[in-house]
């Protein structure tokens, strides 16, 4: 199917191969009158690019975009918006070998069973370059989000065993900036810099959770049935490459509790939302948003990519022992942090844009007024 | 948006209410030719029939299915087939008191905000019946996967803080279906059962955790990007009323484990699958199947409805405290085991069927064969 | 595919054979609060409805609906309605000699060439009775229209040689129902009605053309490139069994004009509209409406069930000569008239709702609304 | 909506303005292991650039595509293929007069009216040069259907009175690729272009028809009810900017026709497919494909800008007499032919890949083969 699609009304197309000329995404769908520019793109890039600290890749890649559509004048125009970031260096021969075989926890022989064959450089289009698309896109998201008051803030909650200190919203931002590993609490990013150079040393990788809160939502966005607004949450976030688990509010500690434990009481109802005494159902009853802030929680598998030796096959089957070579993360957490805020606003963009013809007499009022 | 649709090409759509005049599906997209009748339905609709054990509501209802489309000779013709479960009994009696005030846990409040008013009989939409639609679908799915050797079961992985026992696949389903509660192994049965009963005295509910396996599954199925396999269950099973987090093979516990640990390491490729030392990945590697069994599991939480005191508002927003009235189940995963089953098997039903447009040899091979 | 769905919002989903249980239809993602009942369905089903005229199949069927679901206390709710016509009697022993060859003009050897087999009962999925659900969900896109003072007018053009009197709009729909084949102007129903005469007495039947006129509508309404309003209303449009051609404004004919002949001057631009000199473009520039008289027109092919001897092939392929018995209309053009304005319909009622994203100033005035 | 995506399977997504840094497509899910390269695409672009004769534009552009990703050594690799063509020179300059006007017969009013503004140089999105990201798929769709030995040829039929010779399939391309109209036939061609230079002369413009032919088709692809094939093809023909009514088969001539005339008599079932003593129903009977030849055309309007004086207003609504400058085309038809050729390919491309799935034998078959 076409995979590289995402989104009703607010829809991206995101194209690319580590190692071809770019990666690139087509957002459509959105709203004519945003104010945006190439600069407001970078600085989302610039929080997934390798080459930052030592726990990333040191390769070193600008991943500067270019906008080549759908802006005049400094404002979206309501057609296609065109954004891709051209590959400067193309460094085949680092991965000549990986075409022989296949590498564990990778997409390697996922890719030769569905297609026959595969553009074996750098995981083609299951490398992680493949979510500069998503985050681009996800810039433009958070842009429109904002004209509504509506921000997405991720985080990495923890790495291995390393939990982030608990934070208050209000600092949260400026904590997390202050991490090389956009931890909030400078004891636990350390901690977790230790425990990330002892993985290294060993030649393996750790993994994480990043969780992320959606603040400012009206009520009454997201769809009964099928397009729950935390299911469609779920499917977005956990279509990030290393994801392997996604839960929203309680999540599973929720199948431990009981009912009177879980429920969130009522207390008021003001401007249109839910006040409530606590937030287990993480911002959403019955697939509908109630105006709490939306918190969810993504499980990143460590980075399959180890130099230390593993079992695996060669392409015809045959057993074959092997260390993945090449510059690899030692842990993915930090750099997908941006990739699930991009990912988390892209749904929250698109369902608004559904919502908006939910109520008879919302449409009405809509309508009476564009014929002034 | 139209939230009560799903499929690409094997695609659902549902309608009803708790108590309206009943709750239907159709399904639209079904290949031709497949063996199907209503006795085939009513076997999985009656694994979520209310009133079978003293954990689910002392409701009687026959849940009797009625296929109105699509079939001639006993088989699918690839037109839609229709089919429904009319309510016998209408008793909005019942519920005419949550009328006033908004439910803790429900989506009373959240339709409200999104509808302007809503149908507050039992939940309308929002009711456990919606999956009645999902399960009959969901029938007619497992259908179509039992002609390509593909299983699907789901079963009761834990309630509360008691465990499954551990199963061996052989032995999974006959163990499942000796326990009231859908539970492998007698000994965890019944401290289940007696943790409900405990619960049940102090007017609570209790949570649990529902897995899913999928076993006979090809490599190769599933596609890259936004439409990964594994984004797509997770989306499914999310939807899915109660289920607050969607985990797949190691899930979350890989945040903790080392790349060693998790990677699964390759044994063997025969017969178009890989055969490997671990399954951490839970059968999906890039967003596509490798072969071995799918492995999922679904955070549920305890039944919102209990009828101890809570406290909560009026539509006007004034403060009230509730019990909660009404047949309610003590514990929903049960119930939802075959739903998980239902969700599954049409998101993989699905999957087949859009990835036999892969590759050209293929595609060519088959019009080939279309030809003669 | 699921090729029985339609819309992106707005959607709906139709299900039955002509000779199976009944026919329905589920309109999901319709706006809460809309007014309507089955009544008001009963009204279009009825335009429809067979054995009202010599010009139509004299089989008695009363295609009394009822609806199923998504209503409460008279109202829509948001969810999903839907709705059914039970058949009331099953006369497959009419059908019976059709199984066994292909009936010209017909879908019997498609049928077979895509499934394998068919329901060869009435023609099954591909008869006319399958307009039913699209015309029930196109009496509550009308509803929903009428509540933005947008109306869909459709009648008979022309059948065989003979063309509709030109008709002012004030008496548009008057004239048309004044004549039992929807076809404005005394005379030229009742030349109408001679040559179909004529041609029932040479066992022959006839075509026609009908043209669907919507007034009312706001400009800007329609969305670029592949999702054109015109592009969007000729799919809907040519869905329709029998229709063979579309056409908007000056249609064909403006392939034989001139640009300054076919052009539109603006005069004027107020409320929201264009004042166009003439309306060559039939109320659509660029693919976005442009707040004038959308007209369009239908080419409906003759009744291919026709009693003539004809010459034909058994399934085996072998040659045969047949007449086709059983009781066919002899045009099918009155009764589609009210299938062109459901489906009419339900495209603008869809792109209404789409395009309620299209501008940010808007978007942020809606939401800034619904938070009071 | 997000209007610019077309397809299920097979699916393009393009973006671009006439006067921004380029047009560019990209297609997701096209089948891995097809031959393709820049040289095949750009032969097709060739047959749009304009400049080649005085009946284009004079503009020298040399729409030299790229494609940036989803190739592996020379083939299709199952990934997102995208391609563009940069802009060369950018030349706003010549279109600031327009900004302030709205041209007759251009969707520069109803761009105002749907986002608020526009991007006025040039006709932003609704230019004709957004077809370029249309062709340049189209061609990839043409390699695919190539592959199952299915292709699609479109030519002139009609430039405003002029008729295209008939002309026998076989000699069809190299008739017209002889005429510089792409008008089979070298006394139609000159008479055409006779018509044309007149035309010219009056500082006006003209129309015409092109006719479209799939050859080599299965039976059996197609969707009943509203994925009909021949509704598919309408939207998608209907979605080129300029036309305004598409046909299939006989047509808008079938209105006048008798059954006995209109049926196509079954001659023969052979190799799958239908033989048939005539065509009238255009190869498409029941919206399913019979095998033989699918044959619609299109109706396309003059060129709206024409230097001839016009009435129209201002932004404000002021009235104003306007001469459109600049070079356009006196016709559009000519190097619209690929476009038909393209959006046709795409259409039906796509409907084989969705059919793959019909039947449950063929699809127990394919899968038994991919455990291979």
């Amino acid at each position: 199917m076409a995979g590289s699609s995402f989104g009703t009304i607010f829809k991206i197309t995101t194209w690319g191969e580590s190692h071809g000329d770019g990666i690139g995404v087509v957002v459509d769908g959105c709203p004519a009158g945003i104010k945006f520019d190439e600069e407001l793109v970078q600085a989302y890039l610039n929080r997934r690019k390798p080459g930052q600290t030592r726990y990333s890749t040191p390769r070193k890649e600008n991943d500067s975009v270019k906008i080549n559509s759908g802006l005049f004048e400094g404002r979206t125009t309501g057609t296609p918006i065109s954004m891709a970031v051209y590959n400067e260096t193309q460094r085949s021969a680092d991965y000549s070998e990986i075409a022989g075989y296949y590498r564990p926890g990778h997409a390697d022989f996922t890719y030769d069973a569905k297609y026959g064959f595969r553009d074996y450089r750098g995981g083609g289009r299951s490398s992680g370059r493949e979510t500069i698309g998503r985050v681009a896109a996800g810039a433009l998201a958070c842009a429109f989000l904002k004209e509504l008051g509506i921000t997405v803030t991720a985080y990495t909650k923890s790495i291995g065993p390393i939990q982030a200190s608990p934070t208050s919203r209000d600092t949260l931002i400026e904590k997390r900036d202050a991490s090389p590993l956009f931890m909030p609490g400078k004891d636990a990013s350390d901690a977790a810099e230790e425990y990330l150079n002892n993985t290294m040393k060993q030649f393996d990788s750790a993994g994480g959770i990043i969780e992320c809160i959606v603040s400012g939502m009206p009520a009454g966005i997201g769809d009964p049935v099928f397009e729950k607004l935390d299911a469609a949450l779920a499917k977005a976030v956990f279509s990030i490459g290393a994801v392997k688990g996604v839960e929203i509010g309680a999540g599973f500690s929720c199948a431990g509790a009981t009912g009177s434990e879980n429920n969130d009481a009522f207390l008021d109802i003001r401007d249109g939302h839910a006040h409530k005494a606590t937030n287990h159902a993480g911002g959403i009853l019955g697939g509908i948003s109630d105006g709490s802030d939306i918190v969810l929680r993504a499980a990143v598998k460590p980075t399959p990519s180890i130099f230390k030796e593993q079992q695996t096959v060669l392409r015809d089957g045959s057993p074959v022992s092997v260390q993945v070579k090449g510059r690899h993360d030692p842990v993915i957490v930090p750099r997908a942090v941006v990739v699930v805020e991009a990912m988390t606003a892209l749904v929250i963009a698109d369902a608004l844009l559904v919502n908006m013809g939910a109520r008879m007499d919302r449409i009405r009022e809509f309508y009476s007024f564009c014929r002034r």
